[in-house]
């Protein structure tokens, strides 16, 4: 597997409109979309910087996986992204190698992208992801 | 200001030599520099990941800000760190837009830049930080 850059950083908020404000009359990003991910319980905002996406997530379910990251660490950095040439392949490698998986397979995540998770247990701690355009 | 793209990303670990292992032997990457940084009381190993670089921290100091930050939230992503056009103009502006500072002026972090954090209270839960090449 190879990874080329961070595709994106994922950061739990409480609440999507007032860190839109944040992080774009403040930092001065922009916001280029708004989406929600139904199947992930979330509510998305967008922001490029450099190479790498900024993604806030804000629960539209306590007992969905960013609700309840929330109540357990409070707002912050939830997980980080990678861009790999291949999720399945990269999958497949890092199982062999001992690591955990919480996805086994690829699956549709915001922006249409191929994603899969590692489990943060034998990841030090970081929700890490793999991504590829479809 | 203008951040151009996001400089690194800080990831508190516990042990440096087993969490290098992990980025270098699964997903890949490569251990460019190790340096210790004794003002911020940790040991720090650089990897380049695209146009961002991972710079994971383990605590030199249990009493340190890498060592309390594990003690409460366990391993994890620590800071995100943004490259600004000038520092100390940075700071003063989000500081006018009433952002918390920890540092209210430039100092040497690690790799000689001029960095400051700004308090994650006030930035929605990120400890973010502000960083330029000298």
């Amino acid at each position: 597997m190879t990874i080329s850059h961070i595709e994106h950083l994922g950061i739990a908020v409480k609440n999507l409109e007032e860190s839109i404000r944040y992080y774009e009359d403040v930092l001065g990003l922009k916001c280029y979309a708004v989406e929600e991910v139904k199947d992930q319980r979330v509510k998305t905002a967008f922001f490029m910087v450099g190479q790498t996406k900024i993604e806030l997530l804000e629960s539209t379910d306590p007992e969905g996986p960013v609700g309840k990251f929330i109540e357990k660490k409070g707002e912050g950095i939830h997980h980080l992204a990678f861009a790999v040439d291949g999720v399945a392949n990269s999958l497949a490698e890092v199982e062999s190698k001992g690591i955990q998986l919480i996805d086994k397979a690829p699956r549709k995540g915001a922006e249409g992208l191929n994603i899969a998770f590692l489990h943060p247990k034998s990841t030090f701690g970081v929700l890490t992801e793999f991504c590829e355009k479809p």
